[in-house]
């Protein structure tokens, strides 16, 4: 992919500060509107059932994730997402934990199923989950094993009720039911601080609120996401995860078109009729 | 103003610990308590309606913020301010959002009316927004326009139910019914990092509860955190808003009494009898 | 107490990445999944009464904190804690402001009847109020005083039904009914950041999970948390809280068998009958 395309689309979520309305877990809110304030997007938190509709009404994007879940929470989902789905902005779901315990897993699903959800974004085994492949989930967190991140992504792509599917990890990849691209930007430390794939999805969302393209703005995102977190690590000169959370901040902030052009490594494959991807 | 006097104001913070009780939203607590901390206040988080009145009871100052509401959290904030208002401690009121939806306006307004408010500090658009002044609300995030936070100040200090306002933002105004400061002191970056404004409100609240003058001590308080965001800001080098955010903390631990001689730059005027500045 | 049993410890975990389940409170979650991450574990969080019970059966070692309670968390707690009971894995009490209000009193007393607790973990203020002793509390902050922490952990070991008891200040102790250990490793800017004592709590609980020594555990735990603070302060070397923060995720990180050997400083001491101090 071309790198003049991905820095367009930051310097338009620059330019437009799209709110990106996040009804997310506790863990992770505050690292989430710092990123999103960082990439120059303008977040806002709002979790009230009495007051998702009218929120997400007035957003340009709404993520809905499901890190600490409670049945409140679920419904506050409900309304944001058919809010969001009226105005048709973009609604990323991020399935945090689905396949750790049924009650995550019956969520995801009940939004899947309710709502028009623009894509989903996930470790390989919570899109596993979702999916209905194996997977060997511990919690919230991915058994660390060699994923096939691609073909993940494809097959969720097919098999679950959600216009594109993102798969991060090493890799990251991007699907829907015709192409499937790959991330390789990103570097290890993020698996060192939490709520480093929620943001993922946040910045997800803030480009798609911007991109008239989807697989392609997502996956301009991620590899966004991953430049800053090899800016990030370099910053970091080895001190740990402490200084590598707050030159994150600092990357996605810094982030220019040169930035891009010299480090963004993406490329595309086209998906065949039977839903594997072509040689 | 005299630096003198503010000065006094942060040791004495610094002396007595004053136990600030926050019952605020999940995005911003852990920053919050942590400016509490570098100052050298003693922040307590209790936002359970089975507890809020007997924490309340026990602290020097509360602090109500809107940002992450639901209805047990209204409950819990009344029941709060109701034991505060008996004991005679500073409520001071951050009505986050208010504006961008009904259900937040409705709340700040019925804590309003069934409160003795001490102090209400919000940015333009939420301050307009309870005043009933017009106003541009997109979000929890004002919409960036030349305010006159002066006038904004002005105007609520005389309709809403509060003994005195402050509207925060690139200048900063303090007003009750007979004066009006402006603080100065400040700098861009806090616009980069979440809830920068939620712990001006719980600094506010700090320095409330050692002083006996309301509107000079709050406007002593946007001064000191003025300062220090300027002083995060020369630490900070360019490097961006993770890193200034740290400092900001750091900056808040460090300042003392030559910093405010140097750098506090606030200026007062009389409101003359129909509500306007005087010339 | 030699130093290679407490470093030995901290490789297991980082060796094995237990899973260590937190129900934990708003403020600090981010910190603490930041700090179990830093240290090689791996947090999960995850508070609704639906799952808490599934969550910690795939756990390690499970930590209860009442820092933001109320009556829908003590109802996960009670459930997440018979699982884990059932499961046989260590659970982890933090009584985080008992004595304070009648309303967290009562649930850590609700916790230590209905559950079978492994440890307690909290200040001299709030284990002396679970434990009956005289305490002087304000807010969820111990006043500070000068604490004999040895004869608070000996006291409450005998008096509260848990199996071990950790007392923690500018020294800490660890107790039983038979062995009192005193870690005399820390730095006095672990007050200045808020949260630090609900990360121990976390950290005792890792080391809990891969240690069939209790007491030991726990004090080595204390002991390489204690070291990390030591480091922090090296690291942070003056600029303030908000850097500290960031250096003791860095310095839970980085710490070796090198640094246990040069700083772990722990010293045991066995209780009489009577329930004193051996001399």
């Amino acid at each position: 992919m071309r790198s003049k395309q991905a820095s367009r689309l930051l310097e338009q979520v620059r330019e437009q500060k799209p709110l990106v309305h996040n009804i997310t877990n506790t863990v992770v809110a505050n690292f989430t509107a710092n990123g999103l304030l960082a990439m120059g997007a303008s977040p806002v938190m709002a979790n009230a059932e009495q007051e998702a509709d009218e929120m997400a009404k007035q957003a340009d994007a709404l993520v809905l994730n499901l890190g600490t879940l409670n049945d409140a929470q679920i419904e506050a989902m409900a309304k944001a997402g058919r809010a969001a789905n009226e105005k048709g902005i973009p609604v990323v779901l991020d399935p945090v934990g689905a396949g750790a315990t049924i009650y995550r897993t019956n969520a995801a699903h009940k939004l899947l199923n309710e709502l028009k959800i623009t894509l989903v974004r996930g470790n390989a085994a919570e899109i596993s989950a979702i999916a209905g492949l194996d997977s060997d989930i511990r919690g919230v967190d991915a058994s660390r094993g060699e994923y096939n991140v691609e073909s993940i992504a494809v097959y969720a792509a097919k098999n679950v009720q959600a216009s594109a599917i993102a798969v991060t990890g090493e890799r990251d990849a991007v699907a829907d039911k015709h192409d499937v691209y790959t991330i390789y930007n990103g570097n290890s430390m993020l698996s060192k601080v939490t709520g480093t794939g929620c943001l993922a999805s946040s910045v997800i969302a803030a480009f798609l609120s911007v991109s008239d393209k989807l697989t392609e703005g997502a996956a301009s995102a991620l590899g966004y996401y991953g430049i800053a977190a090899q800016k990030a690590s370099a910053y970091t000169n080895g001190q740990g995860p402490g200084t590598f959370q707050i030159q994150l901040l600092n990357a996605l902030y810094r982030i220019d078109e040169i930035d891009f052009k010299q480090q963004l490594h993406i490329e595309r494959e086209i998906v065949n009729r039977g839903g594997a991807l072509h040689e």
